[in-house]
């Protein structure tokens, strides 16, 4: 049976994604759980990489096991030998030629900045701090360049085992919200994509907060896009704040 | 000059508020940290003790110092001094009389409990998880019976050095809320009074979840209430559920 999981992690204490010997990574724990109630060693495909410090709200994995098994059964086995900060929230039977990457076809993503004299420690993990004012409508402006197919390798990593680097932006939101935790008013960057490079979701909002403290312009953002002219690139903006929300099939 | 101070902390890390030997408590940290800015040893009160594991929103101290500062000066001054997890949010210069302790007219706990098959790890640090189905109706009926002034002496721990035991609850609110983080529906359950005793809300709490599995009856809750009878009082709830919202004055 082909499943797939639906997955939440805090990355905090995670050597990101991708399976490493001797380095807790997340794919590493589920292979490790799920090759324990399957009895034999097992493959897990997820949707993509997220690296060290991203968290998951919405990452999908899938597996095949030959052994029978409900989905509510499934999850709570794998629960079962699993830490708290990684957690499979639903389990579907799907399709045998169903892959968590291959058949993904876009891919949603979460930047959270608490913009304040202090963060709030229920935050620390999970947004980036600015203490200087931001722009939020420079921003959006922002932002509206970034919408549309480029090439995005100006906003990318040097090294990239990507064939090519043209990706389509399709949704991209910045809003100001309160939050219940810790009574705090977080900005939510929200960017939709039918795919990302490594580091670009990073590079991006490090560019737009460079747009909202005022340090550029337009025209600028304009030609690190169109151009793919790196030094125009804003500085990647920390882990702790980027979540992936989720994966569309 | 007399400083109030509002708090915020992660008490996941914390062996709770008061100052201790060898322990690192939120009391103790702050002692530290103004005693380092004062440049000889200062006094620290705080509104009232919470215990290991339990969070606050919006803990107050007071302290009294000779140094002259300004306030948004003493904030960053003392944060320079902590760890993320410890944040001072604001200061304020108050009068002399003014104590954190003996100034409080009340306060507000919130307690937060994730109701389904999976708690998000997001939440593990901050909520009760529980699995079993939680009627919010019954919970809130019995929330009911504990509005009002009574001797808590069986909703308390059993070593306290409180001179009495009555207190007012003057508030009590159970509701269902979305929250961003993990995408989680938390039941809140707000409660208020003129003041609490030790383990006062998680026992509270402890029967309210009883009565919300319907494990217990109303009759059996005011007999505990009125009665003072221990036996009839459900568990203690755990502390990473209960969170410390605000002091009033």
């Amino acid at each position: 049976m082909n499943y797939k999981l639906t997955i939440q992690y805090d990355g905090t204490d995670f050597h990101g994604w991708q399976i490493q010997d001797e380095l807790r990574t997340v794919q590493g724990e589920l292979t490790r759980a799920l090759s324990l109630i399957e009895g034999r060693p097992v493959i897990v495909h997820g949707s993509g990489r997220t690296d060290a410090g991203v968290h998951a709200e919405g990452q999908v994995a899938s597996a095949q096991l030959k052994r029978q098994i409900t989905p509510e059964k499934l999850r709570a086995a794998i629960n079962g030998n699993l830490d708290g900060d990684l957690r499979v929230m639903g389990v579907e039977v799907v399709a045998d030629d169903f892959h968590a990457r291959y058949s993904a076809l876009g891919k949603s993503y979460l930047y959270r900045v608490v913009n304040g004299p202090v963060i709030s420690p229920f935050w620390r993990h999970f947004a980036q701090h600015e203490a200087r004012r931001l722009d939020l409508n420079r921003m959006r402006q922002a932002a509206e360049l970034f919408l549309g197919t480029h090439d995005w390798t100006a906003f990318s990593a040097a090294q990239s085992e990507a064939e090519h680097r043209i990706r389509t932006i399709t949704g991209f939101e910045i809003a100001e919200h309160a939050e219940g935790l810790g009574h705090t008013r977080l900005i939510r960057i929200e960017i939709s994509a039918d795919g990302f490079l490594r580091y670009m979701v990073r590079m991006i909002v490090g560019t737009l907060l460079e747009a909202g403290r005022g340090e550029v312009n337009d025209q600028a953002i304009e030609r690190a896009i169109t151009e793919a002219d790196r030094s125009l690139v804003g500085p990647t903006a920390p882990a702790c704040g980027l979540t992936l929300l989720g994966v569309r099939y």
